[in-house]
This record gives structure tokens, sequence and C-alpha cells, in this order.
């Protein structure tokens, strides 16, 4: 069966977009060209140029890439909201950090590249307030299911939550061998507990 | 009067160093060069290897420094150890990033360097260990003035507040807008009222 020239092109683009991943992973988001891009995917030198025009645009295109990714593993019909479910998604990201997860490394990456571009802060900073957001949404769904006490800080407790995630994962690709999964299990309870009905 | 040579020496790799930094700060870890440095610093390009041999051993140099200055800051005799001094350094430091502390960004490109550097990795991985030990020794000391309840765990918490603070800092610099000082305020507030005696 013949694919229509939409499909080919959205496997383009995604194989692109995987291969970025891949290059700012590898060497952060500074360290390679569009040019590259296309060579690591198996295309032509130019076609992401054809893509994505400027490698802002593609920097852009990965963290929505990433983002999307991200929501759907939380809008999984199996993901409950709340802290529970939370240190069991963060345990198990933790874990996989260092070992294969290009993502998470390029997501990372790009946070730091972020220091050096002001235009990638920008998209960076708003991925961080999305993630709040859904962080918050968590929350209040723990609230209405009665698992949280309703006077909760929802919004403050939902930003402090997402520094001490990242200040893990900034530590981790260090210091891989440290146990940074108990020391967010131990965080993780006494969060519980304090905001506990 | 005319001074040592050993002062000299003194100055020219305190202005190198000087110059490294800013230059992490500026461009990254993987940015520059040692000629770079020397040039920066206004000596010869020759200068930053018969110093440090090589980019990596100046690296590693520059975060002794970084650690140097920061403990300086800490066996100040004004400074109290607990909780509530750590919260007013942290708040000043986070009110100054991103406007002028070269030190600071440069400690953050440093962490970012690591990433794709295991050799850095291993420097860096040494700071995080140090400053913990750091942070636990001040908890400690809190303890024995009776400001924090004997039973808790100073080495876990201690790791804790360093992501904490690591994570504030990696989102400061990529959303300075955000209100982190009073994210953290509140975060120091609830840990210093769980660990009350």
């Amino acid at each position: 069966m013949r694919r229509t020239q939409e499909e080919r092109r959205q496997e383009s683009e995604s194989r692109l977009l995987a291969a970025a991943v891949k290059l700012i992973a590898e060497k952060g988001a500074n360290g390679f060209t569009l040019a590259e891009v296309g060579h690591e995917a198996g295309y032509s030198r130019s076609l992401p140029g054809h893509y994505f025009e400027t490698k802002e645009a593609l920097l852009a295109r990965v963290v929505e890439h990433i983002t999307q990714q991200s929501l759907a593993a939380i809008v999984d019909p199996d993901v409950e909201p709340g802290i529970e479910s939370m240190r069991a998604r963060w345990t198990r990201s933790l874990s996989a950090e260092g070992h294969d997860s290009y993502r998470t490394r390029a997501l990372y990456a790009l946070f730091l590249g972020a220091m050096f571009d002001s235009e990638l802060a920008k998209i960076m900073a708003r991925y961080n307030r999305a993630t709040v957001a859904r962080l918050a949404e968590s929350l209040r769904e723990a609230i209405d299911r009665g698992e949280i006490r309703a006077d909760a800080d929802v919004e403050a407790e939902a930003q402090a939550l997402l520094l001490f995630r990242r200040g893990s994962a900034l530590i981790h690709f260090t210091d891989p061998d440290l146990d940074l999964v108990s020391i967010l299990d131990k965080h993780m309870t006494e969060v519980r507990d304090r905001l506990k009905p």
C-alpha cells in the first residue's frame, strides 16, 4: 500500500527529530549543525533546513516533541493523579536516566544550553511553566479525591516539586552512583505527610 | 617594595583563574581554549599552558577555586550554622544570580559540561559531595545548639537541600523572572518546622 505524501513527510520529520534528540544528548544543544542532523537521520544534509529552516526552530520543535511525549505518558488512563503516582513515575525515570534515555539527557542539555542562548531560554521557561501547570493540575485532582488537604497551595507545591526534580536530574548526570531514588522517595513521603488531609 | 617571584606567580594564577571563570560563564566549559584564557587575562596565549598544562587541569583548578571561595564565605565568623543562615545566604545568592555573578554561572556551566565529559563529571561529583558534607556539618552544629532535633538524618537532609538548591539555580538561569526566592523561602520554613526539636 502506497503511503501518502503527508505520511512520508511525518516519518521524515519524526526521524529528523529523533536524530536531533540523540545529537543533543550526546553533544549538547550547541554541539552540532542542522546538516549533521540530516546525516545522522540517514537523509541529505540539506533536508533539515527544508523542514525546520533554522536550528533555533529545530530546537523549539524538539522541546515540543519531548513535551508531547511526557504528556502522552501522563494522560495514560493508568496514571493516577497525586503524589504517589508522581513518586512512581519519577523513581522510574531517575532509574532509567544515564542509561539509555536520550530524551531526558537531551532535555537537561537543553536547560543548560539555555544559559548561553536567550531564545532557547524562553523555550525552556515555557516548558518549565507547562510542567508546573501539569503538576498543579494533578495535585488539584488529588484534592478532589480527598488525598490532599483542600487548603494546600498547589501552585507553590508544584513549583517546589519541579525544583526538586530538576535538581535530582542535574546531580544524577554528574554523579550517577548517588542513590537519588531513595532521597527522592524520602522527600515525596515528607510532602505527602505534610499535605495529607 | 619588590614582590617575590612567588607573589607574582600567585597573582598571575589568580588572574588566569578569574579569566577562566568569566569565559566559562559566558561561553560554557567547552567554548574556549587555554590560549584564550591567556588573552582574556592580558597575558601571552602560552602562559595558561605553563601554569595548568591541560584545559582539564584548568577546569579542575577552577572548581577548587570556586569551592574555596564558597568555603571562605561559610567559615566567616559572622555566618551561623543551621537553616536560617542557609536561607539568608541562598536567598542572597539567588537574588544575585543572572545579574553579575560570573562564579555561579560558571559553576552551572561546568555542570553542563560534565554531561559530555566524564573527567569533568568526576570533578563536579566531588564538588557536590563536598557541598553536602558542609551542609551536613552545619546541620550537626545546629543540633548541638539545640535548634534542630537530635534524631534528624543530617546526611539525607543535606542531600535533599542540595537538590533543591541546584534545581533553583537551573530554573533561575532559564527563567530569571520567576520568584524563586519566595519558593526557596517557603521550602526552608517547611524544613525548619519539620526539623525543630
